[in-house]
C-alpha cells in the first residue's frame, strides 16, 4: 500500500514537473537532514523575521532584483539585533561585515541585490534608515548589503537597479510564506550550472533540545558538483565544475541569512554562521575562487534587542550556553542545505540578456535519480 | 556480465568484512568525488611527503598513540615550507598555530596525538629539533602538535605519551601507503559513534587543470549524522547525534592536514584548509561545540622552501594565481571526504579502558546501505 | 650660535602661527621617529601613488568631500596591486575589505569619504572602472570607500556628496606635494577635539635596510590624549577624552593608507597594516569604541602587478622575506603618527553646521608645550 | 618651593639609583596617563588576581623562571572565566589560544615560562588540574602558557623549566603586591636593549565612568625605539632598533595580561586586549617580525563565572554595553605602558650564559632625560 502511494506521489510529481508548477524539494519527499522543519519551512518561521523582494523583469535584459530580510518590526536602528558574519569566501562585495563583527549587531534591513547595486541599495538602507520616525538625529547607519553577480542573464553594467527598487522591497517585506525561485535578489542568478535564485528553509529543535527555530534564506549563483540530499545529481546529468577538465574562470556566489529565536550572542551567532557553510557544502559547493560566499547570522529573540540609547551602561541578558549550541549548529546546517536546493527546485528555466537562457534544474530526471538512490520518502 | 562481476564483488567484500580484514572504502566500490586519486590514494602521494605512527595498546587502559608528518625529509627547520591553518571549531589545543597563521610557513614536524599529551609532544618535537645536525644554535622552535580526546577508549588520564613516542614516530616516518584505522594517534578514536581512526586519501588533478596533487591525512573523533558518499548510513543503522533527542555533552574533534606539491602561498593555503571543512561536512560532521576542529595546510613544492638563514633579503617565488585555486579546493573537499571514510572502514572494533567497547563501522549492513542507495561502483 | 638659530626659528615659528599660515609640523621643529621622509614627506614619496581630493564647502552648512588615491596611473582593475587591509576597530563603514582581504588585492582607487557616503562613492568607482578603456565586459568590481564621520561640522544627513564629486577626485589625482588639513575627506573632520583632516607623511629607508619608502595617507577624526611627538599636549592644553570624567557617547574613526615601493605580499601588507594602529596609539589615540579605524595598505612595486587576465596559471613573483620586514614596520609606525599630526598642523579652524566651530590646534600654545618639552630640533 | 621640592626629589631618586636600589617609575615622578592607578598599581589590583612567581638563577648559566596569573582562588576548571586573546604579532607559541577565542573563556591558570619551556608548563597545568579536588573525571584541560624567549642571558637550549618549578608558581601565588624584575619569566628578558622583565599596572576608572579597575601584567622582551612617558629616551642613550642601520635578526616578545573586575564578555574583552598593543606601542615597541606579542584578557567579574556543569542550558548575566567600553579602553592602554615601563625600572643589570651582561636601564640618565623632558611630576 505504501509503495502504491509512493508510486502515485511520483506520478503526480513527474507531472507536475513537466508543467513547470514546480514545488519545493519536500513536497516530492525530498527530507534533508534529521530535525523537524518550522511551519512554513520558511526563514519566517523565526517569530518576528519578514522578507520581501522586488522582481526586475524588463524586456529582454533586465534579470535582476532586490530582497530584503527584517529581523523585527520595529525601528532596527533603535533596537539592534545580535548578529555575526562569517566569510565562506570573499570575493564578494558584502557592505557592513566589519561593523557587524566589530559590535557584534545588526541596525538595517539585510539587503541582497547584485553585485553593481551595492552602492544604490547602501544608499536606499540610508535614507531609509534617516527618515524613519524616531531617527531624525541619526548621523551614522551601518547598511547591509549582500550580493551575487548575476551579469550571465541580466545587463549588470545597465545597473538597473535603483533605490526605490530596494524601498519597494523593504515595505513589501512581511511574515508568511517566502517565494522562492526567480525572485528579488535570485531573479536572475545560477546555480551548479542550472538555474538557481531564492531559496528558504528552516529547522525546529523538539522541546527536549531547546524548541529553537532556525531559519535559513539563501541567493543561489555559485558552482560545484551538485548534490541532492546525498544523491549524485550533477554528475548523473552531467553537469558539474571541471567536467571538462578545463580550467574556469572564477565566478559564482552565495549569500546566506540565518536567523534564529534561540537566546544565543554574536559570538555564537558567529559559529553558526560558520556551520551554514558545511550546508553549502553538502549540496556540492565548493566556495570557488570566485565565489562570494558569506553568511550573516542574528538572534530575533525579544530579550536581547540592543538599544540605540539607554539610561544604564549594563544589559542583562540571558544567553544560551557553548554547551548547548550543537543542536543549533545540525539545524543550520540542515536548513542551509535544503535552503538552496529548494531554490533550485522552484527556479524556472529563463532567457535573458543577449538571448542566453539557463534551464532549471530538469525536475523530471533529477526525481529519477533521486527515487534510483532512495532519496525520495513517501 | 556486468551485474554478475558486481554481485560477486559484493559477496566477496561482505564476506571479508565478516572476517574483520577490513579494506578501504574505494575498494569496496566507494569512489567519492569526480576527481581520480593519486597512486596510493594517500597523503603520501604527495612527493616527499612521510607519515610515521607509534600505536600504544597496552593492557586493558592504553589506547592511544602518535601520529607524525613530516613535509619534506630535509631539516625543516632549516628548510621550511609554506603553510597556513584554518579552524573549523576551536576546542581543541593545538599547539603552534599562531606562528603559523603569522609567518605563513611551518618549521616542524606536525604530530597529532590526544589531548593530554600536547606538552610532552611540543617537548619531543624541541628535543628533536635541537639535536638535528645544523640547528646547534637553535633557540626558538615553532612544535605543531594537534590532539583529539581519545579518553573514551583510552585512559588519558594516566599520559601514557612519552617523549620516546613521539620520537618513534618522526623516525619511523615514511613515504609509501599508510596505515590507517587503529594506529597512532587515531588508536583510541571514536567517529560518529562507531570506531574512528586515521584516514587517507589524496587527488591528483588532470595535466589540463595543472596537474597538481593533494593529500589528507585525517585523525577522525567526531559527531554528527554520518553519510558515505551522500547515502544516510547514519540514519539507517540508527545512530546519529541527537537521535535520542537529548541535549548531548560536547565532544569529538578532528584533525585534517592537507598536503599539496602545487606551488601556493600560505593565503591560498588557508583557503585550501577552509575547504577541508566542506569535505567533513560531506560526511555528516557538524563541528559540534565539543569538537576541536583544524586543518593544518602546507606546500611541499621544492621551489617554495623558506630556508631559516638566507644571504638575500628577497626570495623568488612561482606562485599559482587566485584563478587557478579552485581544482585545488574542489581535491581537498574530496581528499579530506574520502580519508575521513577511509578511516572508519579500516578501523576495527576496539575494547578499551573500563570494559568500553565501540564498535567497528558494521561493513556488512553499511555496504548493503550503500548498495541500496547506488552508491558502489563495480 | 645653535641656540639663537632655534630661538630665532621658534620666533619665526610662532609669528607664523600666528597668522594661520600652518605648516606642516616638521616645518616647525617636530622630527618624529628616528628614520628620514622621503623626498615630500607624502604618501605620494612611493613612486606612482596619486592623491587627488574634491572639497565642498558650500553656504553654512556643508563641510565635506572626497579623497582618492590611486596605486598607479594605469587601469587598476586589469593591473591590481597587493594589497591588505586590517581593522583597528571595526564601527565603521569600509567598503570593499572582505575582497582584499581574501584575494590579497585591489582593484579600484582607493574613496575616502563622509559615512552616509559610502554608497554615493561606490556607485562612481563602479562607473569609474566600467567606463576605463579596456573594461569594456568587465561585470564585477570591488569599489573600495573608507569613511568617518563628519556630521559634528557637516551636515551629513544631506548627502552632499555626489558621483562627480568622486569622480572628479579621481580624475584630479595626481603625483607630487599632497593638500593637507581641511581639504577632500578631511574638510569637516575633528581629531582630538580640534580640528583634523586630511595629513600624509612617509619614510625612507636607508639603502642598507633595503632603501624602500612607506608613505602614509590619513583621515583623522577621533579622540583620546593628544600627544605630540610624546608630549602632553592635550593634557596641558586641557582638552581629552573623559578629562569631565564622563561617559561620552561613541564618535570618531581615523582611515590610513598605507602605500610602499617594497616588495612585499598581502600577508606581510597585513602585518604592517597592523602596525600603522601603533602609531595612531603614538599619538594618543585609543581606538575608541564608536572609532572607525581602518588600515588599507597597498604595494606599488611594479613587479608585484596582478594582471587580470594572464595566459599563465602561476605568477613569479620576487619577495622580501619575513626576516626582513621591521625596518618596514618601524617606518610605518613613524609615517602614520606624523602623518595625524600634520593633519592637525594643517588644518584650520572651521565654522560648520548649526554655527558650529572648531578650533584648529592653537599652535602658538602648541609650539610652546612642545619647547617645554624638547620636542623642537632646529 | 615646590622645585625645591622637585630638586630633593631627584637628588634621592639618582641617589637610590646609583645604589640599584630601584623602584618603579611613578615613585620616580612618572605619572603615565591621566587616569588614576589602583591601591597597589599592580594586576591584583582586580579583586581575587593572584600571581605567582619562580625564579630559577643558578649557576653562571640558567636565568629563567616561571610566572603564574590566576583569575580567581577557585577551581578555574569548574568555574572558567570569559577570556579573549588578541595577537599583536604571532612570532610564538602561546599555548591554548583557539579554545580561548573559540569558547571565550578560559579554564586554566596562566602561566608565561621561557620559548622552550612551554611544553613542560602544559604538562605542569594538566597536571594541577586534574589533580584539584572535584576534577577528578576531567579529561580535557586547555593549558595557557605564553612565553618570549630568554636565550640572550639563559641557558634556553638546556630546558631547566621543569613541571615543579611551574606547580611552585601557581600554588605560591598571591594576591597583593607583586614582584618586578628580574623574577619569574622577566628572569633573564631583555626589553629595548636594557633588562626587562616583569612589570605591572593598573588604573582605576571614576565612578562617574564605572569605577572599574583595569590591571595589566607584563612579561618584556622585546625592542624598538624606548619612549618613556613621551621622552625619547632610547634615542637620547643613542640604543635603539636600526640605530645602525642594519638589518636585525628578528628577536624579542612581549606576553600581556589583561584583567578587569569590569562585566565585559569575551567579544569586549578582546577589543580591550588589541588596546594593550596600543600601551606597548607608546613606550615604543614595533612588534617587531620576530616578536611574539600576545594579548590575553579576562573578566574577573564574580557575575560573569562560567559553571563546567549546569542544570540550565541558558545562563543570566549583566554586560557592560559596547557604548560603555571607551573608559576601558584607554585604562588598557595607560596600565599596558606603565607596566612595560615599571619592568625596566625595576630590573637590574644581570650577567648570565657565556658571560653575557644586559645592563639595566640606566636610572640617573634615564631620570636626567626624563627631567629635561618634563616628564617627572612631584
Amino acid at each position: 500500500m505504501k509503495k502504491l502511494l509512493l508510486a502515485f506521489l511520483l506520478f503526480y510529481v513527474l507531472l507536475s514537473a513537466q508543467a513547470q508548477n514546480r514545488q519545493r524539494a519536500r513536497e516530492y519527499g525530498v527530507k534533508i537532514g534529521v530535525l523537524p522543519t518550522g511551519k512554513l519551512n520558511a526563514i519566517t518561521d523565526v517569530a518576528g523575521v519578514k522578507v520581501g523582494h522586488t522582481t526586475l523583469v524588463k524586456g529582454s535584459q533586465v534579470r535582476t532584483g532586490v530582497t530584503a530580510i527584517l529581523p523585527h518590526s520595529g525601528n532596527l536602528f533603535q533596537e539592534k539585533v545580535p548578529a555575526a558574519v562569517f566569510v565562506g569566501n570573499g570575493f564578494g562585495k558584502l557592505a557592513g561585515s566589519t561593523q557587524i563583527i566589530e559590535l557584534g549587531n545588526l541596525e538595517s534591513p539585510i539587503i541582497l541585490t547584485n553585485t553593481l547595486g551595492v552602492g544604490t541599495a547602501m544608499n536606499a538602507v540610508v535614507d531609509y534608515t534617516l527618515k524613519q520616525p524616531g531617527n531624525g538625529k541619526v548621523q551614522s547607519v551601518n547598511a547591509v548589503v549582500g550580493e551575487t553577480n548575476d551579469g550571465g542573464l541580466n545587463d549588470i553594467r545597465g545597473r538597473h537597479v535603483k533605490e526605490q527598487h530596494v524601498q519597494e522591497a523593504i515595505l513589501q517585506a512581511k511574515e508568511g510564506p517566502v517565494a522562492e525561485g526567480n525572485v528579488g535578489a535570485g531573479t536572475g542568478t545560477v546555480c551548479f550550472g542550472f538555474k538557481g535564485g531564492i531559496g528558504t528553509s528552516s529547522r525546529q529543535l523538539p522541546q527536549s533540545l531547546g524548541g529553537y527555530t532556525v531559519g535559513v534564506l539563501v541567493q543561489t549563483n555559485f558552482g560545484g558538483v551538485l548534490q541532492i540530499d546525498g544523491a549524485p545529481v550533477g554528475e548523473e546529468l552531467k553537469q558539474f565544475s571541471f567536467s571538462k577538465q578545463v580550467l574556469e574562470k572564477a565566478d559564482g556566489s552565495c549569500m546566506i541569512i540565518v536567523a534564529t529565536d534561540a537566546p544565543v550572542d554574536a559570538r555564537n551567532l558567529e559559529r553558526m554562521a560558520q556551520r551554514a557553510m558545511l550546508g553549502l557544502a553538502k549540496t556540492g559547493g565548493i566556495a570557488s575562487n570566485g565565489s562570494g560566499d558569506y553568511v550573516l547570522a542574528f538572534s530575533a529573540h525579544p530579550g536581547l534587542r540592543i538599544p540605540y540609547s539607554a539610561d544604564q551602561s549594563t544589559q542583562t541578558v540571558t544567553l544560551l550556553r557553548n554547551d548547548d549550541m550543537s543542536a543549533l549548529f545540525l539545524a543550520t546546517i540542515e536548513a542551509t542545505e535544503e535552503a538552496i536546493i529548494n531554490s533550485l527546485f522552484k527556479a524556472e528555466t529563463m532567457q535573458g540578456k543577449d538571448n542566453q537562457t539557463v534551464q532549471a534544474l530538469p525536475l523530471d530526471k533529477t526525481l529519477e535519480i533521486l527515487k534510483k538512490h532512495h532519496v525520495l520518502q513517501p
